[in-house]
């Protein structure tokens, strides 16, 4: 055969009569889409009460739909809504169901000035508004964990690290709360994307506005919208609202990532600081002493499966020419995911930390006295030497100890110490060699000190009770 | 050599005096960090001013360290400071050469109780502000360009696309305000990213707080922060601000690369809706009759240079151990050239937008009768056709006039529409084919007609004062 | 309640018999991993006649598993495996029912040496060959269309554009033919991923490697491994071989963008350089006139998921200590939409490829006279003149052109020309202003000539031929 | 003053003589493209050879060229190349000086068929090449380092993880050789990349090809390329090496990131597997007894930095339209800066791991009786007993041993191993409560037994060799 030949030939056998059917299934959103059937629903229910306010559908008309759209969401509710070969998605479906039950003729009305455009936007911001309402229910449950562990085991002790060396010690409260602190942002920031989720983009048809004038503000009401996009090119294209969503998924879920690294860095044999209950971890299919801390793993894991579809579906809006594209229909599978993941995730730190054991003895003994260099510095600060120099004497005192073997700082004789630096007076000991003490001085806003750490989680209840 | 010996061997070449010189380059800031001097020596006025409220400072010595801030704060702005091989950092580098201004003695005292960690946090903290400050500045002048051709140009009209596909007639300032639209919601993200950024670190230590009580308050004032981080764990380790500052710029990048990528379409040949003024385009090297859209190009590629160094800190977060790690030093770079790259890549739309020449003549005569296809739909459901029959109709009077290669659907007479429908009355003509009266039919909130884009320019012109 | 109690009571409710069924959730693979059944049991086939070979299994026993493994498979086929609820994987679940079929004594010995670990990663090795040697096959296909095209129609010329600005006239079979470039640096690639795809991880054990000496040489033939990964730690727990999978996918996804992104631009009605087949594209809702690329915009769209999915695990990766952590179980559901994306992405391709109509008239027309600019300059150039002396000289025809608006360079008088260099002469309209000679002209390797298109053709006829 | 005059106006302030000077800053390559003068050089040399054997050049004037060619290259090595204010890249640069050297008469010819589009792509893919040869010599340094290390330490036990929960023994060797493997891979992947980077794009002209006919064979060959684009609408503008080459790099930094994590946590305190140089740790400033792995941290962090750079530009590429647009202009800053850090992070890698010192007492201390649970299964598998059934003996002998508080399972007298089964011969104390004949009994090729490992280095020090 020739090229020419090879051509024609090539697509007849998938081709039944002019259609690929790998083309419908590649176009197809009714898969995923479905999910939204209340949200379209419920704004082909506000449309349509809008096109009666304009004289565009009578009484009798209004009443049939109404009453059809209720059959149609009562059946997706019993799991007994008929799928049809060509439902394309859930829009087509809904409104052909609909034909179907009050007949075509009245149902031909209900697109009157929509478009699937404005359409598509509107259950989207419906959907998505809703999932994230209850997703803040459930971050304010996990941040309720936080606070409350946190109020009842304020009196255990435990290395505080940087560069995951042991630096300080610290209030195992004051760790909870620092991530406690993430997740209040991360509320915050919730807020202010719901409110820009909440958008009507509902009256704008295909890209230049309605044709007979409808109430927008009537429908943005109705269908409990804080406001309208307004400009009919961007309400029927811009995915900010996805975008934005995802975003913020993903660094709350950036947050829980480092959350569990230093979970699983603490319930390993050599750390040792927690354990997990036996709901959130698993055993190994070869070796039956290990127990996995897996829970953790997977929401370490998880951070960046959220990212991927925030860094996927920006790559597939970047440069895409305005108003309504095709590419746009790629921004629902990794949405959904996102809220899936992300609402699971949240309660599964839930359980995990509302049902895991602090081991305090194991806390307690990592604390060492060379954690205290730096309080011993700040003593001789507070007897007026320069701080840079209390540093170096601080360091002359830990090469001392480790010199003479004596199992560190706080074994050193005063003498020993005055060999060092003649400031060093009787008081040291008492002062200086104290975790509780060290813990207790740092009383300024945001430090360990046990009225710092109530102070903060009272304004963490403050939060959750807004 | 044994592999023993080669070990041992291997490294002795790089190495001088037990320092590895590509270890210290590796880890220096300096050479980009410099940029934050002038945060830096603020940050060290206010904090000393702290210490002297707590007694850690007399009034001779803060008045020394104000003194030689002054000093060092002059050299920079004078470009006359000077690095020194071991200035790791511009923390170090101002520290060090305050102590050159003023002694050791009173300059060793500044860092008491403060750790490079809070500090590090607090001078990028106003760094960014400042520079976000400006952008916002740079933006609304954007969106003030945006609704000034908008307002002027109100009359011309051109075609609305979807699928890049002629779709429906619209007006050039609707177009225009489709992008102020997406602006303006970076304007107000913009506000509420600031009131993260500007949260104040100071006073935390090296991760677990002061130890002498100091006034965090006080210092959050007098360095205009907002608010406080309330958790120093949190404080030194949180870089939330240079994340949402980055998302916030790749957010924005990515609506100029769909601003950019209409524009570059709309300047080719075959378009020809818009010329670019010769200082935003360029000639090619080897082609003399060419003239390339170079500044929208490059704002289009940037969208993705912005996106990366988001990602790329997205990752370098994930998963990291609680409070300060060396990774963090990661945020810098990308942070900084995001900034710059947004800031210019706003002023060149500015210039771009505002010196371009539209072609309306161009714009008019792409505009074709089938465009008013939908209004010929909308004609029928106005006497009272079911809107999906008016689309079949619609439908049939498209391939009518293609079938008879009248020249467009307008070009049909009376009869000949009437042999599609009977409803069709004489007044079709002036209603329907008309590019003005269809675009002045969309009155609804957010539409085409002229009232609707006024409205839409008043409500940005009152962000603009905002 | 106080938050002590609060706590104790917090998850009673979620909770049934010490698990968190949200857990199971969240940690089972089964919905999404049963899709390697029948690598999972070819892996199992292969992994027990190695114990026999070990003498850990008898004749007896050897045979029985194997019966018992077609059952299994027979039933997958069949559609009729019935899940169970504990089936938390494919493994456990085929197992599971192995050991319904031929008791679970002798089921009991088929992990003997063999760990989940080892497991999954020899079952994902196998089934992401299959997946990628089919894909290969596909995209040889797709590749075969460019070419069969690029021959067929040959003689079509068009406007090259850089900067999407018409430059330079080209053969349409070269354009073609630029893409199928791409398409065969992608196979080659493909090719070297397959390789490091195809390595066993079998015999290693949970992470330690065998303990009975298992041929892992033989294990490795028989699953038509091409060989082994050597070390047991990163067996288990290497997945670069779904990383670079990725990454390759979404390099050639990034080519159909860019194949797509010019595709839709040359449907728009301004350009008008190909129309798609009806099975490519669709019709509005509103708009009963139009004819959208929705084949196209998805193609282009879907860069952005598998993009995703690559960056997403990257981010999963990134700093995970070594060996096997649970994280690594998000590997499988972008890799598995990876691949299916893929495979239907490309197909699209060939079908929209394949059934396009090129309209050529169109082509032709938007060659332009200034397009021969180049052409002019070159005419200089065999006269001697330096390359940068015409190329002003050139520039300064096109303006004469303009300002004398004679509609084009070749409307030019020769005394015109003249009137900018003495040096053209009564052959210049012959030999520059002709579309078709400025084409053949371009005759070195890689350039519009006819021979040199040939050239590229046969080039990759040869590569399909492998 | 009206919008009119505003935005008329509003752009003089920043105008010089019609153009912006922001846009020259923002279009201008040369502050990074100058690192590839020596490429640019080098190519013009040949690309001028090329021209001479075409006849468009004569004895003179190449031999003129090649003279000032040698002088501009002198110019730059001694750092005395003077910048001009229009100098916008490297390739105008070094046309401008070669003019003023030898004469802007001849030097205008050496432009003559060529474009600043295959100019740049020459450039770039020569400069590239030698980078990545030079990485490739330092990877196998690195790689070299671990096989030594692996080979001199190979009696060294430590606990083997996964989940980071001590699983079964291992040697330090082997966990080296993991490691050393993934490195194995990177080295045949940079291979590869290598040789896709290595095609020439040079005599390519603008887009269209070269219209004399060069002989793209010769400027190839004398290039060192491996061969050509074949296509020159793909020669101006594919970035599939510039891609590949970040990807290759994002890679490696993946591993050297888990790597890192690795050797982070090993040198915890509670770990203390590993001690680093003093020239790879950093103290604190506030806390002075501390040892920070700086080195490690910027290691893994710096995973992210390369990646982003990935990211950034596979979205800059993303759905552009064929041939050059200046998008393709944000290559370059990415790029660098990737090979910059992979260069650096492999050396410092390659320092870190050759000045670490291993603490083998604390590794040996780590291996706990638990970790032979799986070797106490394998005994009773060699009994004859099913696996999944020894698999729970096993797990109740760890039972037995926790409720006895015995301190092990080897602490469990053979009476009481008896109790949980009969199987348990006296044999079971020799054969299994010993660690390093459980290493030892993991012989299978890719094990643990001092055989296995060896056998790893001799395939390694093979690929080094190579």
């Amino acid at each position: 055969m020739t090229d020419q030949q090879n051509l024609k030939s090539l697509w007849g056998g998938r081709f039944t009569g002019g259609l690929d059917p790998l083309m419908q299934l590649y176009n197809a959103s009714f898969p995923y889409d479905q999910k939204m059937y209340e949200a379209d629903i419920e704004g082909t229910r506000v449309y349509t009460a809008g096109l009666h306010k304009l004289g565009l559908l009578n009484d009798h008309e209004l009443s049939e739909i109404h009453r059809g759209l209720k059959v149609v969401l009562a059946e997706w509710e019993a799991g007994k809504f008929e799928e049809q070969a060509d439902d394309e998605d859930i829009h087509t479906a809904n409104e052909r169901r609909l034909g179907e039950i009050i007949g075509r003729g009245i149902a031909g009305k209900v697109h009157t000035g929509r478009s699937r455009n404005d359409q598509v936007a509107t259950d989207m911001r419906i959907y998505v508004r809703e999932q994230l309402l209850e997703i803040k229910r459930q971050l304010k449950e996990l941040l309720g964990v936080f606070v409350a562990r946190a109020n009842v085991e304020i009196d255990i002790l435990m290395p505080g690290y940087t560069h995951l060396q042991r630096a300080q010690p610290i209030r195992w409260s004051h760790w909870l709360l620092s991530y406690a602190t993430y997740l209040s942002s991360d509320l915050q920031r919730l807020e202010q994307v719901i409110e820009r989720v909440n958008l009507s983009p509902l009256g704008c048809g295909a890209l230049a506005g309605h044709p007979y004038g409808i109430d927008r503000d009537f429908l943005a009401k109705e269908l409990k919208f804080d406001g309208l996009v307004p400009n009919s090119l961007t309400a029927v294209s811009d995915r900010d609202f996805v975008v934005e969503t995802m975003f913020w998924g993903s660094l709350l879920m950036n947050h829980i990532s480092r959350f569990s690294e230093d979970m699983i860095i603490y319930s390993t044999a050599e750390f040792g600081f927690i354990s997990l209950a036996d709901a959130y971890s698993t055993g190994s299919s070869l070796m039956p002493q290990k127990k996995n801390p897996d829970s953790l793993e997977l929401l370490r894991g998880k951070a960046g499966r959220v990212f991927g579809g925030l860094a996927g579906f920006m790559m597939t809006l970047k440069s895409l020419p305005s108003t309504y594209d095709k590419d746009l229909q790629e921004d629902k599978e990794p949405l959904f995911d996102a809220l899936v993941t992300v609402s699971h995730s949240i309660q599964i730190a839930t359980g995990v930390l509302s049902t895991l054991t602090v081991e305090k003895e194991r806390m307690l003994a990592a604390l060492t006295p060379d954690m205290l260099a730096t309080d011993l510095a700040d003593y001789l600060v507070r007897k007026g030497v320069p701080f840079r120099e209390t540093h170096h004497i601080s360091g002359a005192v830990v090469k001392l100890a480790e010199d003479k073997k004596v199992g560190g700082i706080d074994k050193l004789s005063l003498s020993e110490l005055q060999s060092v630096d003649g400031r060093f007076g009787e008081d040291v000991v008492a002062e200086v060699f104290d975790f509780e003490k060290s813990v207790e001085r740092r009383d300024a806003i945001g430090g360990t000190a046990k009225s710092a750490v109530l102070d903060q989680i009272a304004r963490l209840k403050k939060v959750l009770e807004e």
